[in-house]
């Protein structure tokens, strides 16, 4: 049971590790849209697969949505610590395809700004990050064994809502509850400093559908006269913000605080350059609320975004339908207290008191959860820091993650376990975006990353 | 040439037809999707077939865009008058197609509300109603000749724009100029009442698209700090209207009068029921300018119209992206002197002045024609009212018309030409929407009205 060992594997073994990710990386398994079920299904297969010829007790489990994978192996000593790995095995959709350099389920290396990446939609969200700790486990178990008792879940929903993860949980609780989760879906600090990300806001998801004339019109003979549905969708979506770019929401700021002075001060002290981390997409001037920095903004404030629009024609060139209805995808990202079920409904009030006569709304809710913080003093924290050190050789930023991973809070909530969330994607890693990619580094030294964390809980 | 004989024989013939006008109907002849140019080319094709069959000398003539149609026929008489007949053969995307009770490209007749109804894309507009005219024209031949000289101009370009058409005219002035033009692409006041359109209003139709960031982003990562272009569209959508209803684009409203006194009083006095007609589309209040009856607000009065919106992630479920770009098509009806050139000027600076840092838009222009009146006291106007009022059995309404139709403008700017337009859809006729219908009662009538009236203007 030798941590060296186990790391002269896993170097030796990483063109071999390259070709497993990348099976994985080649099922297309978007969980959002229903005509992908079966390449989710076949994504938890392989990974049950995977972890059976590694020696875990592995399984799929059936849900009401897509499967989860659930898989146990015991450590060396009976006595050493217990925790819960946990992973997704499902990924965004790829639209825009036309912006994709090659077929996002047709994974390749390249060679580009003197580093080399693995190319595929899930190649950093979340397939990469998981495999580094299913690579790592594979090595120590051939080298004397885990350090730790380690549990595996992998869900196939969180791209959606993980809409069968709360009562997958409250179903299995005995069998899945450990010391401490890891949780393999966040960022370095960049390409050469580790991470472990101490707060995560939470996400609230509405989808809203506005309905006015029984069937699309003619904008010539009714325009004028009949309510048009995206004008009312533009007035809602408008009134959201106010001019100060804060969330007009009523109650909206309910259990928001800001940020303790020690924290404050120490992300004032961090090398971020606000400028870099616009400049790389294209823009200048922090959008958000006016008089917060960027990492405010993007950490720990409170957010608003619209995610999808549409209504009447959207085909090429001109056509004078005047329509039924229009809809919007609206998210709200949420930090501290904030009640995402009172978020909600403060939003479904928002909208119906702004629909005038012959309006109606359909809400359609894609998840509601609240924001997390982990307890700095924490043990397994501490140790994880040191064994991050040890690999990278600085020290490992305290982050903040503007992200949503819902299953922090439900792990908390009801399995009373914190979760270590430590990742090795990149700023720049285009996840939900065209030309997804992950460091060839960031696998290597995340799975070496692994196989130290594990080694440093069980001390 | 009796005008009995060749009523008898649109009587006698009204199987064949039909027959004729579904041949017509099956082609898909979309012409804003390039998808569909060789079904508009085939179309034009189908009825230069047609009248060259008539005995007319007919050509297909092409355009940088879908071809046009132009055929000449003498009357009997060599001092006869000279009109020219202006139809569209192309037609309105289907979408959405899920709405459709039967493919919209087979046609088929269906008795509903006591009324047998011809129902497929363009049975109204304007496949229908021009095919009401060439077979009048087929009926006067085989019973003696044209009261008229009759030139047909047939257009593929009608629901894009029709760019190609004022360079046609142009070019083809001294063959195209005739005493007056007749036009079929307007509606009877009710089933039973016929009418001739003598406003209608122009159109301008543009298309906006709100760039930002130079890629889709994560909501999670960038929300909060970088601009969303969908916010940014709502607020300049939002802003276009008052809280009054009205068109809040500076200048909007310069060369807008209100009706002259004797014109609203006989709109006042027709049998209009603002709650039947809005009620009919499952709406009940007016939706545009405040005070204004709905006859004003379709027939008399400008407007915007949004009539399509998009951005972001549409599909089904939920995607975190903050998209790299929004779009929406937007209309304004004009009326009276409106200049449509100074409109799209005050659009677009009025986008431009509501760009925040890092955003800036593209504009992509689908047509700008300004609104026409025809003069009362017009000879060819009061003989077509006597023409329509013997097929009927009842006057003919004075109407206006809340659509556009830009050839109208071409024709009296261009040709030195007024048209006349007298059509025979219904409001219901679910023009631009699914299950398109047309009844076989204007088909029918409408075609005996085209002989009346070719018969009263050559008295």
């Amino acid at each position: 049971m030798s941590l060296d060992s186990a790391l002269a594997r896993i170097d030796g073994d990483l063109d071999a590790s390259l070709e497993r990710l990348f099976d994985l990386l080649r099922i297309k398994s978007i969980s959002t849209d229903p005509a992908f079920a079966q390449d989710c299904a076949q994504a938890a297969r392989w990974l049950v697969a995977q972890l059976s010829g590694m020696g875990f007790a592995a399984s799929l489990r059936e849900t009401s949505g897509h499967p989860m994978v659930v898989a146990h192996a015991k450590a060396a000593r009976a006595d050493a610590p217990h925790v819960l790995f946990y992973g997704h095995y499902d990924v965004q959709p790829v639209d825009p395809l036309n912006l994709w350099e090659s077929d996002p389920f047709a994974p390749r290396i390249v060679e580009e700004e003197g580093a080399r990446r693995i190319v595929a939609r899930g190649a950093a969200d979340d397939k990469g990050q998981l495999m580094t700790f299913v690579e790592a486990c594979r090595a120590l178990l051939r080298e004397g064994g885990l350090p730790c008792h380690v549990s595996v879940l992998f869900e196939g929903e969180e791209e959606c809502g993980s809409s069968s993860l709360p009562a997958f949980l409250a179903a299995n609780k005995d069998e899945l509850r450990a010391d401490v989760a890891l949780v393999c879906d966040t960022n370095m600090w960049n390409r050469t400093t580790p991470a472990i990300t101490a707060m995560l806001r939470g996400l609230v998801f509405e989808e809203v559908v506005v309905e006015a004339a029984s069937r699309d019109l003619h904008s010539g003979l009714f325009g004028g006269a009949a309510i048009n549905p995206i004008r009312v969708l533009a007035r809602i979506l408008a009134d959201l913000h106010d001019a100060s770019g804060a969330v007009a929401l009523p109650g909206f700021y309910e259990g928001v605080r800001d940020l303790p002075p020690d924290v404050a001060a120490q992300w004032r002290a961090l090398d971020f350059s606000e400028s870099a981390f616009l400049g790389d997409v294209g823009l200048s001037v922090p959008a958000g609320e006016q008089g917060r920095s960027v990492l405010e903004q993007v950490w720990s404030r409170p957010t608003c975004e619209f995610n999808g629009v549409q209504g009447g024609y959207t085909g090429e060139g001109a056509k004078t339908v005047l329509p039924a209805q229009a809809s919007a995808k609206v998210s709200f990202r949420l930090v501290g207290a904030q009640d995402p079920h009172r978020i909600v409904e403060s939003f479904h009030a928002f909208v119906r008191a702004r629909l005038p006569a012959d309006c109606h709304a359909r809400f359609i809710s894609h998840g509601a959860s609240a924001a997390i913080s982990l307890p700095f003093d924490s043990a397994f924290l501490q140790k994880a820091r040191v064994a991050l050190t040890q690999e990278w050789g600085c020290e490992a930023v305290m982050a903040g993650g503007g992200g949503s991973i819902p299953v922090i809070g439900d792990f908390k909530r009801d399995l009373g376990m914190d979760s270590l969330m430590i990742g090795f994607g990149l700023d720049d890693d285009r996840i939900h975006s065209p030309n997804e990619k992950y460091e060839v580094s960031s696998y290597h030294k995340g799975t070496r990353s692994w196989a130290r964390v594990l080694h440093a809980l069980a001390r």
